[in-house]
């Protein structure tokens, strides 16, 4: 069996709520190579999580210690297979440089798993060219302005030049410090998705990010100007005529976002619509006692993590396929809709909508079994089916 | 001729845009009692604005004189025509309750023009039971609590407790004012639709107001809590799947509201979506300066007028197919969806869609032709055309 089988989805059935069903699958044109009888679960592309910050105890951003990042990466990308999560783009906060030093051992950890298990081929870097008034948990000290343009970045990140296999897939940045609108469109040239956030960019900033090549909005809502109805902000990019909407991340875990803003972001602009966790280490831990960065913290239910003494919410705790639940409540939009915010439209962000993300014919067979519940029962990568 | 002509349309013309050309309209089933060429001109039903509070010098809440207010509401009704305005609800902010007791003499002005000009059945008080943190130019020293609920609101307003030919057709309420909540379900047996504005309601207050009966919003944006994606407020109704989404009125003039945030409320709840224009006197009126009650004011362009000294903002001045206009492009919808926001919507909103805001066989023919900017050329008001 190649690592990588290039599959064709045959017996799709579709009911009046275009959900997909496949009884079997196999390559084209050809006697299949697989057959698997779906038993009547949902077949779904495996979830895509552009915005992860850690899980099972691990903290991408604290990759000081190569060896045991490995290790500890290794587990994560084991781990996010039970949720359905068959590719992730570690997501790393504003940090000092020496660990964005690490980021190429880091990547190479992340390769030499992904062959194996969950596609990964780079990192979103969030921060440090951020605001430090939207700063949420990110370390004020951390924070940088771009006087010099591309080059601070390049500089910072340790960009490779020629935009080719880029290890920074993407960046979370405000438009608004100091020589990052600027730097947009080297950023764009230099193979990167940048991404607005963290910022309190009015609407005319925002729009001018998007007209130089920004196609992201990093977790939409959250560590943002609040919505004004004259001046909307980055939220007001789901409302612009003049250029085309970015895509926008949004945590659907009824805490960060009321579900009515959820389906407000949702009825505004529907296929740019990408559901992240922004998960913390505690994310697939046990209820319990653990620490963030230096903080204990306390994980009381499956969505919400707090700082011990003052209740302070300390991050995210939900899974993707939960994500992909709370979506489809919240919105009241069909399975196939809340499944495509998690698969088509991050994979279309990443421009890998070839392979990722889709059932079409030539995509990478990471798939998922759903129940109507759309709980995950099976999860497959490159065709084999993963023990979850 | 009858004063209310019921006609059938024929000859429909639609194109990609969905628009709707006649060339003639006639009795149904028989000869045609009228026969107009209308030369390639769009027809729409007449403009219906729920919320004016005055045009052409006039100002409804001053109807302290009522040969002068019989006089004034003359001229409005004649000058609306020339704007495509068939039906309006004069608009009342708080007052005295001494300006509440003149409103049956009022309305009988309003009717007595009504049966040969514009249609207007009953009035629109905004207010005085709203909040006085969002009270905007309402008079603080006239708002009130409804401590004893319903009573309170039929005393102010001298409601009709029968709730047939009710005077008042719509109240503007901020439903956390102590006794407002507990007297929705009345208000609404008395033929009242009530509407949710001048308010900072949650969204769980806002969203009991509505199980309870209420079915608009008032200039939504304006005058209440700023949406926040925790608790996104009145606002937030627009994304609720619990309940029956209310319709909302919106102020088109890209001065009240940010473009991008009305082309948000209408993708987020299409159908929802009436135009209004909340006009104040200067409305109609040249350029140039005037007073608001006591306050001098100056109109610099037919959509700002402004406190002279200071440079506040004043008032709306925009016209009805002004809004049409400006919601068409501001949100990218089709001249039948923009045409809507200001004929079947707020007919839908007043329980008359049977009689007003459409072209269907029975309705009133009250019609505006317009050209291919969605200016105004004629004017028919049951079916008679009237001079612009
Ligand atoms: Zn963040
Ligand atoms: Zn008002």
């Amino acid at each position: 069996m190649p690592s990588h089988v290039n599959l064709a989805v045959s017996n799709l059935q579709r009911d009046k709520d275009r959900l997909i069903k496949i009884t079997y699958f196999f390559t084209f044109g050809d006697l299949p190579d697989i057959v698997i009888d779906a038993k009547g679960l949902l077949v779904a592309p495996g979830f895509i999580d552009v915005q992860i910050n850690g899980a099972f105890g691990v903290d991408f951003s604290q990759c000081q210690n190569e060896e045991k990042m490995r290790k500890g990466i290794g587990n994560v990308a084991r781990g996010l297979m039970k949720y359905g999560c068959t590719s992730f783009v570690p997501t790393i906060i504003s940090s000092g440089i020496e660990v964005y030093q690490k980021i190429p051992i880091l990547f190479h950890s992340f390769i030499s798993w992904s062959s194996y298990f969950n596609y990964c081929k780079g990192v979103h870097v969030e921060g440090p060219f951020i605001m430090p008034s939207k700063r949420g948990a990110h370390e004020e000290s951390h924070l940088r302005v771009a006087s010099s343009g591309f080059s601070d970045f390049a500089m910072v990140y340790g960009l490779n030049s020629e935009g080719k296999d880029q290890i920074v897939k993407i960046v979370t940045v405000a438009p608004e410090v100091e020589g990052v609108l600027d730097s947009v469109e080297d950023l764009v040239r230099a193979g990167i998705t940048v991404s607005l956030g963290h910022s309190s960019a009015t609407i005319a900033q925002a729009e001018s990010a998007v007209e130089k090549g920004a196609r992201f909005i990093t977790h939409l809502f959250n560590a943002m100007q609040q919505f004004h109805h004259r001046d909307p902000g980055i939220i007001g990019l789901l409302g612009t005529t003049r250029i085309p909407r970015p895509y926008y991340g949004i945590i659907c875990d009824s805490i960060h976002v009321h579900p009515n803003s959820i389906k407000m972001a949702y009825d505004s602009h529907p296929a740019g619509a990408v559901l992240v966790t922004d998960a913390m280490a505690a994310m697939g831990l046990p209820l319990g006692d653990y620490t963030l960065g230096d903080i204990p913290v306390r994980k009381v239910n499956d969505e919400r993590v707090e700082v011990i003494g003052d209740g302070r919410l300390a991050g995210s705790v939900i899974t993707i396929d939960a994500c992909v639940r709370n979506f489809r409540k919240f919105t009241g939009c069909t399975i196939v809709e809340a499944v495509e915010a998690a698969t088509l439209h991050p994979a279309e962000l990443l421009g890998i909508q070839n392979i990722k993300g889709t059932l079409n014919v030539g995509a990478d067979a990471d798939l998922v079994f759903l129940d109507d519940d759309l709980r995950v029962v099976k999860c497959f990568i490159a065709g084999e089916e993963v023990d979850i």
